[in-house]
This record gives C-alpha cells, structure tokens and sequence, in this order.
C-alpha cells in the first residue's frame, strides 16, 4: 500500500484538464438497464449508443472501466451533460473523496483499498454520477469492487431491482465500504501477530516491520478519514439525486466506515505502544547484560591486577620470599571478591536478577 | 479482552443479508409482558406465539438469546415488521453502538464488557428494537446482563412496572452501561498496582504487561466511545419511541458513560506516562552500573599494564635490578589511581552516587 | 490524590438506589435562613423541622453534612419533593460533575479538591439542589469549602443577604472552584522544584515523583473538565432557577475554572518535556561514562596484551635476547598509544569533551 | 518568562473582593481627552476631576498605572459606576483574557508578553473597560504598551482622532498583540540556534536549555491562546460598544493573534521533535562509542588470556620447550584477532563504520 | 524553506501603516483586460493610466510584481479606494492566509511554496483584491504562479475568457494551490528515501535530515492550514464579488487544498514513527555490541585472573610443583568457561542471536 503518485496537470491549467492516468488502458463501457421486469446488459462498442441512455426512466449502469483514451471521455461527458469539474475529478485521479452537486447529476468521489494479484495493496478511486435515471461509474481499470453488486443485479429478487439509481449508487458505495474491512482486519491481525514477537525481542528487522506496518496504516486512514465524512455527508445532506429511503442504508453505511475509521485509529495508537514497550524492553535488556558484564569486571578486573604485581620480575619484592606470601595474596584476593558481591547485593544488582527469574 | 472478530456477509451483498456468528446457538425466546396490575413471563416455543405481542398495548418484552438459526430469525422480523436492516444489525455483530429511527421502531445497538467463565472479558453487541408496545432484544447468546432488570419486573413496586417500552429500553441501557464500570475499575486497579513494581524495576515481563493493559484499555476505550454518543443521542434527539419523562433518566446514563471514557482515557494516559516513566528509570539504572564498571576499568587496567610491564621476561630491564624500583613502581601505581578517583571526583560521579545514597 | 473509589448500587439496580458510602456518617443538617434583615441559623435536629422550608419566600440554605442514614436521607427527599435521580446523584459519590433541571430544582453536582488532616489531597463531591426559596447541599462529610460563605452570610452588607437562591447557589460553587487553585499552584510549584533537580541528575527516585505528580493532574484535570464545562453551562443554559445577574458572577466564575484547566494543561505537558529531557540528560550522561572506559580500555587493553606476549615463559623467544628489546618494545607501545588517541581526537572524542568544559 | 503567581483574595471570599498585587504601586492617573479639533493631556493628581469625564462627549482615556491603593481603585469604580465584578477583574491580576458585558461598560482583560529592564519577560494583565465615551485602561505598574498609541492621538492625522472610544480600544488591544511578536520571533530565534548545536552534540547543558524554552513557549501559548479567542470574540459579538467600523480592524488583529499563535505552536512541535532527534543521536553516537570498546575488547582480551597461560610458572608445560612454541602461539593469536575481524565484518560494524565516513 | 522573517511595522503604529518588505523591487504593473472578444495586455508604466479601470465593466487583471515604492502603493490605493487596512495586508508580508470583505473589494491574502534559483524554497504571499470589474493581484516581485494563467487567458478559448474578476481570482487561487503539490510530494519521497536508510543505520547525518525534513513540514502545514480554511470560506460564504458558479470551482480548490493538508498531516507522522524506529533500532544495536563484549568479557577475563594467578613469582606456590598441576589448570579454565557458556545459553542470548541470523 504504497503512497498515492497524484495525476494531475500542470499547475495553473485550465480547470477541468483532463490528465489520463499513465498506463491506464482504454476505457471498456459496460452497461446494465434493468427494472423488476428485465434487465439488458452488455458492452458498448460505439458510444453513440449510449445517447438514449441520458433521459432514460430505466434504471441504467453504465461502468467505464478504463480511463485510457481521452476523446472518449469527453464523448462520454458531452452525452450525459457533464460539467468539466465533474469529469476532470473522475479522470484525474486519485481525488479526495468527497461529494459535489451539479445541477444534472450527483458527483461521488470514493476509494477503497483493493489487493492487486502481486500482493500489493492499492487504494485506487472510483467516481460515481448518479443523473436523473442513470449511474455513471468510472474506475482507472477493471476492479472486482463492483462484482457483488452486478451478481445481485442479475439474479433479482432483492429490493435493487426495484429501486432507482440512487439505490444503485448506495450499493456501490455500500460495496466499496466492505473492501477497507478486510484489509483492515489484515493489519490487525499483522499487528497482533508481531507483538509477541517484538515483546520478546525486538531486532531492527521486526521494528522495520512495525514501521512499515505503520505507514500503512497511516496511508489507509488518511483515505478513510475522507471516506467516512463522504459517506456520512451523503447520509445527511438533501439532494434530489437522494430518496430519504436511501438515506436510511446510507446511514447503515456511513455506521461502518466509521467502524472502520476507529479500528485504524486504534490499530496506529497500539502500534506506538508497541514501539514504546519495544523501547523499554531493550532497555531493560541492556541492564541485564551490563549488570553481568560490570560484575565481572569489577570482581575480576582489580584481581588479575594484584596477581600481575606479583608477576613483576624485580629483584627485590619482599612479599615474594614471605614464607605464606602466596596464601595472603590469595586470602587477599577472596576478601575484595567477597566485598564486591556484598556490594553488589546491597545494591539490589544480585538480588533483583534472581527474583525475576524466580 | 481481545479484538473483535467481524462476522459480516461477503463484500457487496445485499444489505441486509445475515451473517449468523459462527457458535451461536439457536435463539432461546424469553417473553415477559407486565403492567402495574400483572405480569406474564415465559419461554415462548413456537414463534407464531409471538404474533399477538406485535399489536398490544400491555408492555411486553421480547428477548432473544441466540442468533443461531436464520429461519427463526427471519420469522421474528417478519412477525414485528422489521426493516431488513434492523434486522440484519441485530445479527451480524458487532456493529457500531448507535441508534436509528425505523417508522416503527427505534433501533438501538449497544455493546458491553462481560466476563467469561474462564476469566476472558469479551465486548458483546445487544440489539434493541423499541416498538409501540414491546421491546425485542437480541443477544448473541444468554449474558448475564439483564438479570437484574429481570428481578426488578418480577418483584414489581419501582417505576419499571408503571412504566411503558421506553423505560424498559432506559433501563436495559443503563444495565449496560453498569457492567462497564467493574472492567474499567479493574483495568485502572490493575495499573496501579503494576505502577510501583515498574517504577521499581521494569522488567520485560512488566513491559508486556502494562502493554497488554493498554491494548485493553483500547479495545474498551473504542467500544465505549460510540456507545456514549449513543446514550448521549438517545437523551437528545427527538423520536416517537422515546418520552421526555425518559430522557431524564437517559441523561443519567450519559453522564455515566462518559464517566467511564473519562476514566478510561485517563488510564490510558497513565499507562503511557508510566512506559515514560519505566525509560526513564532504566536509563539511569544503566548509568549507574556503567559508572561502576567505568571506574573500576579505568583505574585497574591501566595499572595492570603497568604490572604487566615490569612482567615481561626481557634480558636487559634496567628498573628490574634497581634497589627500590618495585616500590618506586607501587608509588606510580597509587598515583596513578588517586589521580583517575580526583578525575571522578571532579566530573561528579563519586560524589553523585553518594549523593543519591543519602 | 488516590484516583476515586466508586459507591454505586449493584449493576441493572433500579435507578434511584442508594448506595452509601461506606463511613459516611450520619447527616447533620445545618440551616440557615436569612434575608437583608435577619439571619436564622441552626442545626435541625428532627427532620420535620424542616417542612416549612421546603415553600419558603425567604432565601434558605439546608445544608447536609454526612450521608450515613438511608432513611434521613429520603425523610429529606420527600419533604422537598426531589426526584429520585437527584437524591441518588447526591448520594451516590461521586458522580460527574453536571447539571440537571428538574421540575421543582436544578440539580448541581460539583467537585472540588480538599486536603484532610493527614495531608492527603481527595476531590469529593458536593451536590447541591437549587429550588424556588432554597437551596439544599449534600456533601459525604463536613468539609470545609463553605466557611467562608457561611461567614459572609453571618457579617451581612455584601449582595448576598439581598439576593436569592440563585446567588448563594453561585456563591456555593465559586467558592468550590476557588478551592482548585492553591492544588493547582502546589502541583505547578512541586513540579518546578522537581525540574533544576531532575535535569541535574534524574535519579529512579526523582523519576517516581514525577510520575506520582503527572498521576496526580491527570487525576485532577478529569475532575476538573466536567467541572468547568458544568460551570459554563450553567452560566449560559437558560433556567428558572438561575437569574440574568446571577449569570453575570457565573461566567467570571467560569472564567476561573477555565484558567484552572489551563494550568493543569500545561503543568501535564511541562512534565512530558521533563520526562523527555531527562531521558536526553541519562543518554548523554552514559555516553560520557563510556567514552572514558572506551578511550581507556582501547588505549591499555592492546599494551596490556603486548606486554603479555613478553610475558611468556616460552624457551626460544628471540626478542627477550635482544640488547634493545625492551626499549623498542615500549616505543611500539607508545606508538600504539598516540595512534589510539589520535584517532580519538579524530573522531572529536577528545575535543568534544574538552570544547563542554569550557 | 517565569509561570505567573496568582494574586487572589482568600477562596469564597465576596465576588468583587479586591486582593492588591504585592509590590504594585499606588496608581497614578494619566488623561487624554481628545478630538478632531484639540487634545488635552494630563496626569489626574486628584480623583474627583474624574467626575465629568463619566459623562461626556468627548473621547477620553483614563490610563491607571499602579493598583496599590484599594481607597482610590474603588473611587475610580464608584465615578465610572462599574460593576464589582469589573473591578476585580482589573486588580485581581491575572485574570484569564476574555471580554463581558456590563450595561455600562464593556470589560476586556487582555495579557501580552513585556520583558523588563533585568532581561526576564513577564506576561502582565492590562484591563480596559470601554464606556460610552471613555476606555479606562488598568495596568499593575507602568509597562510601555501603549506609548506608540499615546504618540499616535498626540501627533493627530491618522483615524485615531476622528474615532470614538471603541477605536481607542481597538487600538490598544492591537499594541497588545503587536508585543507578542518579538518575544515569538525570539523564542523561535533561540529554538533555531540550539538545534544545530544539539543535533552536533546533545550535552545536559543544551537539553536543560531547550527544556527551559519548552517552558517559555508553553507559558507563553497558555496566555496566547485566551487572548486570541477574546481578539476574536471582540471581533465578533455584537456589542453597543464595538461599532461595525472598527470590527473589520479588530478581525485583522485577531488574523495576527492566530498567526502569533499558530507559530508558538509550530515553535512546540520543532522542540519536542529536536528532543526525539537528539535522544536518537546520543543514541547512535553511544553505539559508535561501544562498538570500538567491543572490537577492541573482543580480540585482546582472548588474546591477552593465551598470552597469560604462557606466563604462568608451572614446572611442567611442554609447550614451553617446544622449539617453535613461541612462533606457534604467535600464529594461533593471528588466527583468532583474524576470526574476529571477519565476523565483525560479516556483522557490518566495521563496513558500517567505514561506509558513514566516506 | 526557512521560517519566514515578518516585516511589520513597530509595535503600536497606526493601523495601514506599511512596512516595505527590505530588498522587494519597485513595483512594476502589468495589465490584462479581456473578454471573449479580445485582450489588451500591456506593461503600465505611468500609474494614471490605471484610472480608467477602476471603473469597468470588461474584466481586467492588474498585477502589481514587487512592492518596493511606498508612494506608487499609496498611489494604486488611492486609485482604486482602498481601506488602509487592505493595503497593508497587501505589502507587510506575510500575513495570515484569510478573507476580508471590504465594501468595494474582496481580500484574499494567500501563500504559496516556490523554488527559488537557488534550490531554496520560500512560502511568499501574493494578495487579490477582487473588485467590481477588477482583480489586483500584490506580490512581492515576480514568481511564477501565475504564467500558466496569464497564458490561458492570452491562448482564450476555454471559459475563463467569457467570465468575469471573480473566475480570474478563483484561477489565481486554484493555480497557488497547485504550486503545493510538487513541494508536499518532493517531502514525502524525500522521507520515502531517508526511511529504508534510517531504518538500516541512524546515523546522527541521517537523523539530523529527518530532522530538518520535519521543520520543513511544520513551517509548510503552518502555511497550508489556514490557506485551506481560507479557500473553503471562499468557497462557502456568500459575497457579492462571488457568482454561484463560481463557487462550484472553489469547492473543487478546497478539496485540493484539504488533500494537501491531509497529506503534509502524514508525513509528519510518519517522520515522528521513523525517529522512534529509529530509537528501538538503534536500541537493539546496543544491545547486540554490548552482549558481544559481555559474553568475551566474561568469560575470558576470569580465565585470564586464573592464569595471572600461576603468573607470579611468588617462592612458595606447591602448586607449579605439581605433576599435573597445568593440566589441571587447564581444565578448570575449560570448565569455567563452559559454564559461563551455559549461562548464556539459559538467558537465551547465544540462542536468540542465531535465530535472528536466519
């Protein structure tokens, strides 16, 4: 989940510039209309065929997937009216996500985090017009967000078919709100997983992996934090591309992007706990080694001195020639060891050690 | 008290769709239906039972302990007219605490920490469902926390028996809302005991202890949030399923949970202070066995290469056949010594260590 | 300043139960009734006394000091007609502080800190019910917070023997809040004494302090939060009960209790600096500990091991024969030597040491 | 810039009870009174002179410099008719900044940095209370804020003498905020300075330095921050007192208040993150200082002991007599420093090092 | 990006007073007046030439570069009735981001980062007045914001030739906002780059860029934050020099600038996660240098003692007499060292170290 490289064009052009994403491919337009009786789907070869589409009272797909060849944007764009923000936001991706009003259509600009088949995790961002009797929908490629929603789509039976394109659009958005849930209980998980592991020792390369753990965390709810207040916005705010019907599900969802939200929350504090309780751990392990270290040094430092000064060759060294020389020196030599443990366990440095091993 | 594991249908669902919690076990139906006069508790077997509850003017509550059969489940909804949502976060635990304003009912999701009979603290979800007449309550299996508002319908005499669904639904709340206290007493006891012995000496085993402390007091602190801005939103907002006799109460229950996030946060706060505080303590533990180490390596090892010297087996040593070259060799040594003490003495470490001793 | 023992009924208890707190002892109530003319003031023996209070013109302050007899406690609730919730918030210490209108009182809970005897700091609750002639205080024991309103009522001149309820209801809380200022300045003194000392040698000892007064603000700045929100709410909510002039003394009240939330904020922050810094004081202090063992362990650590090599008895070691051996042996030493401290000088070891003293 | 000592009179003491700052000398009353046409200035010897500026056309300001005379402050309070209230928040010093509304007057307590002639900044209080046709302005001694004003109404031209009281007011309270300034810039300044000197070399001296400007910055934002909010409200709350005119100035000065404050925020950030990327350089460099003591230690103190068994006396050690014994030795020495070189290596703490220096 | 020198008049001067940014050319203006029809675009050399245009009905841009001539800025002021106040937020750069309506103009003070020849990069501020038919744009000499503009209105065709002042001040502000990203990018690829570095070796160089990184990323958030308030307020409150329209425009510059704000947001903390990283890294180092002294320290300093101790000269010492008196010796020095070896083992330190390793 890499940071997002922004699109956009040159400073200062003109507002509603398009800047087509580098290696997106050629847009595919997939349409459905359907109502509880039919439903028509397939791919539109010539976008002239979409024309009739624009004032429809059948509910109608129409999912662009593919951002790749400009002229054919602005040929989308200019058979359903769309103002030069609305299409620009949907080109030039990734956007905040937000909604805007225009006077013909509602502008939703979402994004969700999406495992590509390398491992790597995208957020890529899905624009949605929801007109008069249409959704428009356009993604920089072909993602599976939506794949749910076609399936429930075709099969019928539930509300969807009955309802209008503001239903449409709630369950697009709704689908693109489960896809953070997965990714966000996978960075959960990643984190419980090492926080044993850190606790017990934590190397650079665990602590490298909470880092990185980290920065997605951060990418991902920097994205979610616009997210929630879209979805809530659009829960809320009035607008006639809006049924107050539909306001209820969108509540629903709003309830779990906020979910969402506080789990990242949460997930980025317990990981700077983790980091701080790595801190004092090695701390404390620094202690145990320089306790060792520092006790025998201090015990055998000075006595290997005393037996260096009788390993002096002068000539003349009294003690050398005393009968029990030797046996003071070694009587010597146990009474500083003796001292320095006293020491030492008066300090607590012995005693402590034994009590946590206890 | 673990993270919680989202049982939630597959991305893109329909809404509404269930997702029965793995383990949970059939629904059990508990009825109680009571007015200041009567009441009338049972089981109820068959669920076509339930449908005259629906449509009456006695107060009855409905409780449903198990969330393991979808067909029942269904059945409930259809007998009280449920929206299939309402109905859906009832199951799919956990959802967000919050409440939501169905036309015939005021939904009312609510989470609290209950203790296992293995001493695990989980955070299950309760639904309620405040209709006209009734309130139906559904938990993912029996707990415990109703049996105290149980007794009181039984033994009658207070308000609850004069009173209708509403301060039923209060008082089912605020039971909630009591069990929270216990947990968060015990995780701000559980800190202050680990207080002392950190400050005393932070062992590793102390470190991953005061982080699992603080991993609980988030998982509580996350769940506690919402479920106060559900109180505090039941206090406020207008809804026909709420009197203004209730909300008096209900603003009791707020303040209460916001006594328990309170001190939760606080908590919290302490425990980061004490991972401070633990840094703190161990830096300067290691400052103090360094300096010891320091000293004694930097008086003696010097002097035993002097000892060392005057070791070597070399022919022609001049000082070795000197008179008093051993003592003169004793002198450097004492000189030597007394010198690196003045240096510690000067740079305050001698001094300091005493210091503090007083 | 011991975080606070909660006295409350067993959790889904009915609301309005009492709970005790244990060792209250039983309440005396002290009156005082009094208008620009004359003052009345005594200690009420027998309950009913008290009757003719409860529907009095002429301002009347009950003040009751213990909480140690249930059935005094609801005599007294009758009387003045109080709701259940508001005897039970009395009673129930502590709560947070909050207001609360009821129908015939506003309900104040407020708390305040106060040294006892033996120099611990508590922060105990003081509750008091502001009706039409009256005002009613309950408090767990005798604390001393309203002497000095009491003397001011008994001296007469001031507006407080002209004015009503509402003004004493006023004078009762700013005096709790004054209360709050000589904790707080002892909290900001004890934490500049701390500072000189903790940044000249941060001892586990003087890290523990620090510890132990950042446990004490926090303990004091969630007490005192709900306070000052309490105190601005009831300078601007409009009640019955508190009067446009009143309002006035309330926000200048306010206004105090906001610069106590202040302070307590920024001794907390003040002390997370310390902490930081000290930890900056421990690492540099290890630092120079270790460059010394270093600069001398790297210095005679390698001479010691020559010598050593001199040092050995072995039968064919053709240097110990040579004529200058020696000699050239304690040249190689020295060279070693300025090489070691050469490199040390480099490395700005040396002159950084140096370069501080000055 | 030391934390500010309250001067307040004893707690529940009389709303409006005076409490004299110690050492403030007696007040000394400075006059302008002023319009298009002329300017009368002088220093007002007897109070009672006072009496007709009360009531008057003409824009008057009464600067009180000094409040060490409880006598003539209540005089002043009695001509001007100010609240109690209004009066203690003038010589009560310090107040928290903020503005009320009197019926008579307008108050506003406003604090901002002055530093005095010995080198410390204080943050005094100055108090104005805007009339109908006067500003009183209370300060605890003389403090040079207003001179550049006082210049302005002297030399005429500007707005100031075509302007009421409301801009007299304005123009004061910008003077206010204009001192912040300089002490922002030179705590900012000073900030600046120490982080090149910390990121070279973290000593106690310099982090004690930037914990006391931590200090500075957190006083001065606690003072900051009311006085912004109040430049703020003045700028918006209507009030007979703040004519249309003179908020569109008064919104320009709090635009400065934000600024100041905002950079007093940034001035925060940068220290705390100086003292992290210091605690990571004392850090680093103890590592650099250890792993020389290590490289060292690690191969002559195994060398030194082989060195050490062939210096011991016993009779029988074959080795000794060994023909080539010495040379062997002297080859396994080799061996062993070359081992411990290539794990070094291999471990990256000598290619580490080597790579930082290029 | 250095913090930014505030040029300001001295403490109390008369509001509008202007303090001419040291070094800031002589103002030269140029002139652009257009409509769909065509464009006149000219250098104005005299600035009565400006007259006319103070009152006319096709759009023009008057863009004044340097500000350097207090009596030409007084002269501008004059011409098209500027308040005092307007004008010196104009020229005393830089001011707080914002907006001020002014009866015939809009202020808009705004800033922006720029790259100066140098590689520095400054945040100068550029100021609209939008008028009637006007906008004036102030900058402190020549940048290039504003080229892609100016060359959009030159090539005409899109809609910025057929709207009015308040569409050029909308392109003026979008093309500042435009001129963060590649600064906010080129910081967040910088930390990008220093993370893997930091991350292998925090060296003090590396830590002192991160360091500086976060200045930069404070001093820029300082800058951007209430640039996007301003924008959002642009884009929301109702003004007469804003059409409707207009609005829609700005609202898609404020999702621009909160994405800015949202992005600078995390790279602070992700810059704050890496110098803990950092911190935790560099702790295990430690640890792993110091296990490595500590486990050769150890064990070969006792051995060392041991063989001192058969080192000296002493007369009587039965031992070097014994037969087997070196073997001995020898093995009792094995077994020290194996059990110190043992020891190890148990505390887990020679086992963790090779688990690390695979």
């Amino acid at each position: 989940m890499s940071d997002f490289p922004i699109h956009r064009p040159a400073a200062g052009a003109r507002p509603g510039a398009l800047a087509i994403p580098p290696g997106s491919p050629p847009p595919v337009v997939r349409l459905m209309q359907y109502d509880e009786a039919g439903l028509e789907e397939r791919e539109v070869a010539d976008l002239d065929e979409l024309v009739p589409y624009a004032n429809t009272e059948t509910t109608t797909w129409i999912d662009v997937q593919g951002l790749g060849d400009e002229r054919k944007l602005l040929r989308i764009a200019e058979i359903f009216g769309l103002h030069p923000l609305a299409i620009s936001d949907a080109v030039n991706v990734p956007q905040r996500a937000g909604i805007e009003s225009y006077p013909d259509q509602l502008l939703v600009v979402a994004r969700a985090p999406w495992r590509t088949v390398d491992g790597a995790t995208r957020v890529p961002q899905v624009c949605l017009l929801v007109g008069r009797g249409y959704v428009l929908s356009f993604q920089e490629r072909y993602f599976g967000f939506f794949d749910a929603v076609r399936e429930r789509i075709r099969r019928g039976g539930g509300p969807i078919r009955r309802s209008g394109p503001c239903y449409l659009a709630y369950a697009l958005v709704d689908a693109l709100v489960d896809h953070y849930f997965p990714v966000v209980d996978e960075l959960a998980d990643a984190l419980d997983e090492l926080e044993e592991e850190v606790l017990a020792d934590p190397t650079p390369a665990l602590i490298a992996r909470v880092h990185r753990l980290q920065r997605r965390v951060l990418v991902l709810r920097r994205v979610a934090r616009p997210m929630t207040e879209m979805v809530a916005r659009l829960a809320i705010e009035p607008s006639p591309f809006v049924t107050e019907s539909t306001r209820l599900y969108l509540r629903d969802t709003r309830d779990q992007a906020q979910q969402v939200l506080g789990r990242l929350e949460s997930t980025r504090e317990a990981s700077l706990d983790l980091m701080n309780a790595a801190l004092a751990t090695l701390g404390h392990r620094q202690n145990e080694v320089m306790k060792l270290l520092t006790l025998v040094g201090s015990i055998f430092i000075p006595l290997t001195f005393i037996a260096g000064i009788y390993g002096m060759n002068f000539e003349h060294m009294p003690e050398l020639h005393a009968r029990r020389g030797y046996f003071v020196v070694l009587g010597v030599m146990a009474a500083v060891a003796i001292a320095m443990l006293g020491y030492f366990r008066r300090r607590g440095w012995l005693g402590r050690r034994s009590r946590r091993r206890r």
